[in-house]
């Protein structure tokens, strides 16, 4: 561009900032999806007190720093984890280099279509599945089977991309943060290198902001040429007490606003609300069987008991999905 | 503010960056401390290549991860590592304590003054030393130990507080890299939480863009309160095949730049080199005696062998301290 020209796109850019910006800021209601009512309530005021200057609840900017939990938090995690629902898949496509697969638990079971059988096991057979299936090739290849997996796989019930089957209350309150200065992290139970493809363009969540369980990678020359090969055994599992210290081994400071929807996330609020300071922790009750579903309590999917318990007493803020949210997807807007 | 105000503040912004930009452009040299010569030629023009728009080599903004290694490469490493130095310091203070030590090594030889003795142990006595020295407190604790230490701490032969021991050369660098839209990362053998209290404020690197070894650390409610306890166990060593690793499990994107000093940091600089498009790789040789200090091939404390063979095969630039550096240390240009 000749000079000129750059002072031309300055000048514009400037007109733009200076008088586009009040009409902004006096029409846009930062959370739409969400109804009027405590819960939006809540998070406006405290987001207004930590960014108002010289108030004595301000946080700076470098200090504002947000943890959400994925499954069940942003995205739906019924009748099964995504994730689970992507290994399940792939024990299918990996039989015919299995033939052994026949004759050993969990997957002959699973081949025979009897998912319940195979989860009989409990966490042991979980992690049998997940290990054949996320472990053995590079982090480059894993990366390509996500994203190839994720682009053509449906939701067992409503037949959508499972990217599609994410939060739009959840995606506005992502973006209002962001406007006001804060770093926005995932901290999920589930595996970092099954979000992080994804996560960015999605949520506007970048790969280093991307907290989550994980397993071992190992450093590999193969004529020459550098690898990371995933290795078939858990590094760290980011769930409960794994929550905070993940926090702090890769953030390095207290999030000032948790987010999160079951027990599972239950150490990362207390964690975030006991810092020093306003601090914000909320929980999202699904209790929309119509649009969504309704669990809590009983439910072995993304379980909400002694949270629930602890939210009360704590007066942290609990969103009732099914009376807070005016629309659960995205795609209700179109 | 007024609206009014609020206008004229955004008009005086914005004439400052309409016309003041233009002289600050054609003006500054972004590197300063760097004698014209081939290192400070390459790497501006990397920064150039990859931040022209249109360009075959052009790198889009959320992909440009820069990695820097710390010790001897943002800061002096000798005559021991700064970490090392801190935990013999605290074995010290520690020891009223610990009235065992007298009759254990490497502790009876520390506390008698000599440290050789103490460090003929090796890794399995340093190792020893830091268990002591940085587990049984909680986070906050720590972090409080570090800081009120490098507050009084002084370098055995300079004098000089350790932040002060920082490469001037390396701190424009890392502005340069960051005001073209760079995302840098410390990727160090040494202790994350060692590095976090300090290198927002020395190398404008936030605590979250810090990777490096760590203890495990276990979440505990004391009286209700949470805390996080550091315990006197690895929990992973940041160097050598753990740089890639690591790299991958908190960036989650490969680096198209990377900064080293040592063998240590060989596989980071392969890792980062055989990504796909333009990269680039850069080893500091330590070549100034006079100066700061002169060492590479045998040096037992960051010893430069092997990656100095593969950078002068490959091509990558090498820093040569004395020839490439106007000044080493920030106190210079006072």
């Amino acid at each position: 561009m000749t000079t000129k020209r750059v002072l031309l796109t300055k000048l514009i850019f400037c007109f733009a900032f200076v008088f586009g910006g009040l009409a902004i800021a006096q029409a846009a209601d930062p959370l739409p999806s969400w109804n009027d009512g405590k819960a939006k309530l809540s998070i406006i005021e405290f987001v207004t007190k930590v960014t108002k200057q010289g108030s004595s609840d301000f946080v700076p900017i470098d200090e504002r720093i947000a943890t959400f939990d994925n499954d069940g938090t942003l995205w739906a995690e019924q009748p099964m984890y995504v994730q689970l629902l992507f290994a399940l898949d792939r024990v299918k496509r990996l039989a015919p280099q299995h033939p052994e697969w026949k004759q050993q638990e969990p997957f002959a079971s699973l081949l025979k279509g009897d998912t319940k059988a195979a989860l009989a096991g409990g966490e042991h057979a979980i992690l049998e599945i997940v290990m054949a299936t996320h472990a053995g090739m590079t982090t480059e290849e894993f990366e390509k089977i996500v994203k190839d997996w994720l682009a053509t796989a449906r939701h067992p019930t409503t037949k959508r991309p499972y990217t599609e089957m994410v939060y739009q209350p959840m995606l506005e309150l992502l973006a209002y943060l962001r406007a006001n200065g804060f770093k926005t992290f995932i901290v999920s139970g589930g595996g970092i290198e099954f979000m992080r493809p994804w996560t960015e363009k999605i949520y506007g969540v970048p790969p280093e902001q991307v907290i989550g369980s994980s397993i071992k990678v190992k450093y590999e020359l193969r004529d020459g040429k550098p690898v990371l090969v995933r290795l078939p055994e858990l590094d760290f599992f980011d769930d409960k007490e794994g929550k905070p210290v993940a926090i702090h081994q890769q953030i390095g400071q207290r999030p000032i606003a948790a987010f999160g929807n079951s027990d599972g996330d239950l150490q990362m609020l207390q964690w975030t609300a006991a810092g020093k300071g306003l601090r914000f922790a909320l929980y999202v009750h699904h209790t929309d069987a119509g649009r969504e579903w309704a669990y809590d309590r009983k439910s072995s999917i993304g379980r909400l008991d002694k949270g629930l318990d602890e939210a009360q007493k704590k007066g942290w803020t609990v969103v009732d999905m099914k009376k807070d949210w005016k629309v659960i997807y995205p795609i209700e807007n179109r």
